[in-house]
């Protein structure tokens, strides 16, 4: 088995290989673009960590799926920027406002047939598995941004809808990645199930501190500043529950703190860090996180796998929990 | 073998058969709405008339792949009608207009990954060559609306670059459910690769007509208002050919009448429809749409192609070229 330092090291070269210049260059430049500036490729990463427990054989028949994971992954992005409005990825400007929508439409729509393109490098006989994985993934991925989107005019989401959300929007790629890679390496069904089910979790785990850091993270290490889920009124793990929780004087104080105007953007970001802190939002998100974290590693025993094996997945699951950025 | 009509119903009942209603509607009802505001269906009839050349085994084996032809199609429209502006497509208000953009970039890319699925409902071996074929179409679709987008602001548009670009856009479609049905059904190679020729000529005709229709089509039978293209300053077959020919006094004329305003529609369009005519563009027009239909059957001569087959496929080109909506 490769060290995660060494897939890491050989997903990087692999993104690095990928070529798509082809004419014309208004529809591929933006995806090499978009492609180029970044990230952390932990889909083609988790993806190539479970295959890895099965084979040490690494070729174009992993690598191309892995990546179409993360094409498919851009594409998505590329795709919820114009939604969203959003002028800034990974600190770059996004396509839609490098180039403009059109252009962001077009190329998102050959990267998402591309990532097929990709896909289909996986053997022969795994295609029909695999393809159904994907693309079940995608109509996931699509349905989790609608109600993502729908939240944002919506007063009272329950914790169980914000769940369900970033179950389909952030974690349905993670498990697909993970099972995918157990598919493709021919691993027993029970296995590769049970690698599903333990991304699933650990994707909710990943969101839920990747909302954490938008509010509490620390700005140099974040990359990006710190309170824009406050400023955009996002409903986040942290939002979510503190509309649970807040009553009378706390009530009135969480809406006038959403009620304050952007140009007060400092006051407003901590003053709703305060509440976070005052409701033990802040604390809870943390106990959140750990909790999903554990249901992963659980979903992952009495299924035979050896120690080494567990090991790897256990180090891999605690970088996407335990992050700073 | 079945009938185009016998082959028609059965491509038209499979299609109402179909049922997207699923949650969230606000991503799955503009998906449904889309499908059903009709069209030819052409893409899934070629693909399943190609399919009855060698098989009358009709499933779901070639019935969702050739919808998947259908809905890869609509997926395609409800885009270009975002990047198009277009408020109406088929006499019904466009997904944009009804909803608004995001819900048609999204309720799109959700088409995308269910024309995926179905494609994947083909014989598990015929797959990797299916889904190689249907991607390959995907991005030259892209890149046929890429072109077509830049030669609206590109003041000369070649033959070769407007043959080119509908080739893409138009033809790579046709070509892909010809070849498709032939490879399903277990076609010899060269004969599906003859399929393919052939639809890729029919689908240059097709087009050519259809810019033929647009300006000089029977409003009533056309089933939408003449001059649409010129109004829009379209660089069709028909001004593509006007911008090469006309010198002189008919170049000034060119120019005055493409700088009309909008307010002077009726005007503009029966200026340039005379224009047309006296350039003799009109007439040329019918006569490439014939040579385009002509070269189509030539593909097919020498391929070991029995009389009846070729009957039929006569019928289901002569169907597309010599129509009046």
């Amino acid at each position: 088995m490769y060290s995660l330092k060494e897939q890491e090291a050989i997903i990087e070269s692999a993104i690095c290989s990928l070529r798509f210049v082809k004419e014309p260059a208004g529809l591929y430049e933006p995806l090499e673009y978009m492609m180029s500036i970044g990230g952390k490729r932990l889909r083609p990463r988790l993806c190539l960590a479970t295959y890895n427990l099965y084979s040490d054989e690494i070729g174009d028949n992993i690598l191309s799926p892995a990546l179409a994971l993360e094409i498919f992954h851009n594409f998505t992005l590329l795709h919820d920027d114009i939604m969203d409005r959003a002028d800034t990825r990974r600190g770059q400007p996004t396509v839609c406002k490098k180039w403009n929508d059109n252009v962001a439409i077009l190329s998102g729509d050959v990267m998402c047939i591309l990532a097929y393109k990709y896909l289909a490098a996986c053997p022969a006989d795994k295609l029909p598995q695999v393809q159904a994985l994907f693309t079940r993934m995608g109509a996931e991925v699509c349905e989790g941004q609608q109600y993502d989107m729908e939240f944002e005019t919506q007063p009272i989401v329950t914790g169980e809808e914000y769940i369900n959300m970033i179950g389909l929007k952030t974690a349905a790629l993670l498990a697909c990645s993970a099972k995918m890679g157990a598919i493709i390496a021919g691993a027993p069904e029970e296995q590769a199930a049970a690698l599903y089910d333990f991304a699933w979790q650990i994707g909710l785990a990943f969101q839920i501190s990747d909302d954490y850091l938008d509010t509490f993270g620390d700005p140099h290490v974040f990359g990006k500043k710190i309170g824009g889920d406050i400023m955009a009124g996002k409903k986040t793990w942290l939002l979510v529950e503190a509309i649970r929780r807040a009553a009378g004087e706390e009530r009135k104080r969480l809406n006038a703190i959403m009620a304050m105007p952007d140009n007060q953007a400092e006051q407003k970001i901590a003053a709703m860090q305060q509440l976070y802190i005052d409701l033990g939002v802040k604390q809870d998100a943390v106990k959140a996180i750990e909790e999903y974290h554990e249901k992963a590693m659980e979903c992952l025993s009495g299924k035979g796998f050896t120690a080494e094996q567990l090991e790897l997945l256990k180090e891999f699951s605690a970088s996407l929990v335990h992050r700073e950025d």
